[in-house]
């Protein structure tokens, strides 16, 4: 008897959507296999809480192999794709590795973008991989030490003083830890330096933060930064950042900040990969490197190409391409799931519909805002909800447990249990010591 | 009114023996300054854990700082000691900075030795640091990867290979993890491969492992050992190591084995500062590079210099000298920092003695080896007992908890949350892929 046909598909990317698409594709005779750089799911949404010591890496991340282990009709494989062949139908990886596909998945995502300012990268790290959230944490800690030692006092002033690019989810997120971690965390801590003293300055190009919310919420943010005592610039454009320094210009003044530590939470671009699969299939991609595709998210004239994520310009119902985030790629997963199945079944799928169910963002301890259909939540109860729904989110059982507990001790004595230096910081500026 | 007189206390490491001085020094009029390359004290006992993903590194290390914190007398620098100026009593730190003493701690520690074969340590990593630690995990779980991969049958079965050089408490400890790893964590989670295909090799150039324990000790782990499926291989020595491969000379018979990954726990040998420090003062460091002490702890002619902990060569009441463990540098500590107590208040001390408790070694999940003064216990109840003893003696309640139940979750589900293969490694060696 000869054995079923079986269907391959290869997913490139372990993120939020290929990993729903690996886990949806239940069908025996479909032979998937997931491609990734790393061995594990990261848990991006609290990627900042890693880079500020509130949690431990493998608190936000879930091994691959192991979320996947009971899927016998799927296997990882840990590897950098160089190349998609989109005539031979092989994805091909750095070591000389081919993996041929029936249909592809592509879900490279995202990195974050210095706008042709690529030299900036060093000094100003962004926060999308565990590595940049442990070189994020190296840096801000690093800098306290470095200010408890010091004997210059504007030394010690650029060493307290923390500039973060971009006031989206991420920038305010990382403002309100930094805050929570100077003020509370590091209170007892040293004893030639007051943490304290550190100034958060947020800078924002456009007119306001969380530009994304209804006003009122907005107000909400910004009282709740004010608190905080982070310092909002917005309708600010960073135009230079050198070490120690950074560039500001608030509509015609320029304004020269002496500053040790600038963190960049400004904007994302797509994975070079998209390029790639653009050329080769004959599309053009976007502005920030998305690929764009059609309702059912295959590229035209490619229906065994799928692109789901932040890599892919889908557009929503308004027209405009849906944003980058855990929602959205995790539907598109599903549906490329579906779309799969059905076409094996040699059923018709009705074009992908996003369903928003609403967004949130957190400001500090206690504070966030959210917008949950029509729903506007504010202040503590928004912080409980957006509690429970990433605990809710957070794939594995084991990791959910020990998140809470980490999180509740954490709430509970204000302290930082992963506040940990370690390994070699990619921050080559040298130290300036003193006698004290 | 004059303030009271201050005594300047330095102490130079925050491991077992510096941070029990440092946190037994209350006095307000003693001035502590504590000196480490790191910001956390590491719980070394653990550290096989971290190396086989068991455990995250937060779990092991609390910040020296949250430790210190409520210690109003007692600052902590980060810093990198490279001089010991013994007539200015000065610490001079790489950067320039200077800390002057009336009375030095030297707890500076000891890293493994390669017994002169230093270029050893970039093919054989050892486990002294959390980098050593996450060193070895990226080696140990990069290679099932590999092995998942490849198509070459010798190559997927030296990545399979695992060679444990030295069947100390480390060895035996990592040999047993590994088999753990390989037998338990992974089962289900390769395709290509079965992880228990794994062959794991102890090798041991003594006669037994654990030689400081009783013969029915170590028959009862070597039992063990053989249940979990370690080869075990005494009365061999490892002549050469290479990339790939590993030379065996058990007396006089040479044996080649193929092997990708290589790890390192024969020895230690004490920190450099020893050897700077015995010059300086006169004495001449052992073998093994530590200083020989008074019965006082202190150097010979020089009452203001105490070295405790791995670096010191303390005699034991039989003669030898006292073993490199926690227990031995925390009484030294406690005992170092009476004895700057009583000086201060003209009081006499009478000489160091060590308080032997007991020992124990971990062979693999639910079975150990103890030595409790005259008690001798093994299998599951020494596990019990050691789990006590370990989860006591970690410092952080925080962490304490945590640790409790990533144990207790990874010993009922047999799943390992934390092995995440990140950052760099130092293993350099080409993939070979190949199209399976």
């Amino acid at each position: 008897m000869p054995s079923p046909p079986t269907h391959r598909v290869v997913i490139i990317g372990g993120g939020f959507g290929g990993l729903k698409a690996a886990v949806k594709l239940r069908r025996p005779s479909v032979e998937v296999t997931l491609i990734d750089k790393r061995n594990f799911h990261l848990f991006q949404p609290l990627l900042y809480q890693v880079a500020t010591g509130q949690l431990s890496p493998a608190n936000i991340a879930a091994p691959l192999r192991s979320v996947l282990r009971r899927r016998r009709n799927c296997r990882v494989w840990l590897g950098d794709v160089v190349e998609i062949d989109v005539k031979s139908r092989v994805v091909r990886l750095r070591d000389g590795a081919e993996a041929p596909y029936d249909t592809l998945i592509v879900a490279a995502g995202s990195r974050h973008s210095y706008f042709g300012r690529d030299d900036w990268e060093a000094l100003a790290p962004g926060l999308k991989t565990i590595e940049d959230a442990t070189e994020m944490r190296h840096r801000v800690l690093d800098a306290f030490e470095r200010a408890e030692r010091t004997i210059d006092p504007s030394e010690r002033k650029a060493l307290l003083t923390f500039v973060i690019v971009g006031a989206g989810p991420t920038g305010v997120e990382l403002a309100g830890a930094l805050s929570e971690v100077a003020w509370h965390t590091l209170k007892h801590d040293f004893r030639s330096i007051n943490p304290s003293e550190a100034q958060i300055l947020l800078v924002e190009a456009g007119p306001k933060p969380l530009e994304i919310y209804p006003e009122p919420l907005i107000e909400a943010a910004q009282r709740d930064l004010a608190r905080l005592h982070v310092t909002l610039r917005t309708n600010t454009r960073v135009t230079q950042i050198e070490p120690e320094w950074v560039t500001l210009d608030a509509g015609g003044t320029i304004e020269q900040v002496h500053a040790h530590t600038v963190l960049w939470a400004a904007g994302v671009q797509a994975s070079p990969l998209g390029k790639q699969l653009a050329a080769a299939t004959g599309v053009e991609t976007d502005r920030a490197g998305r690929v764009p595709v059609q309702p059912d998210l295959t590229i035209a004239g490619h229906p065994e190409i799928i692109v789901i994520g932040d890599l892919a310009n889908c557009a929503g119902e308004n027209g405009k391409p849906l944003p980058g985030l855990a929602p959205v790629a995790m539907q598109q997963g599903e549906y490329a799931a579906r779309l799969i199945d059905n076409r094996l079944e040699g059923h018709q799928t009705a074009p992908f519909r996003y369903r928003d169910w609403g967004s949130m963002a957190v400001i500090g301890r206690g504070s966030a805002i959210g917008l949950l259909r029509r729903w506007q939540v504010k202040g503590f109860i928004a912080w409980l909800t957006w509690l429970f729904i990433h605990l809710m989110s957070i794939m594995q059982f084991q990791n959910r447990v020990l998140v809470l507990i980490q999180w509740g001790s954490s709430y509970l004595f204000r302290s930082r249990s992963a506040r940990l230096i370690t390994g070699e910081s990619q921050d080559q500026r040298p130290t300036q010591g003193g006698t004290p």
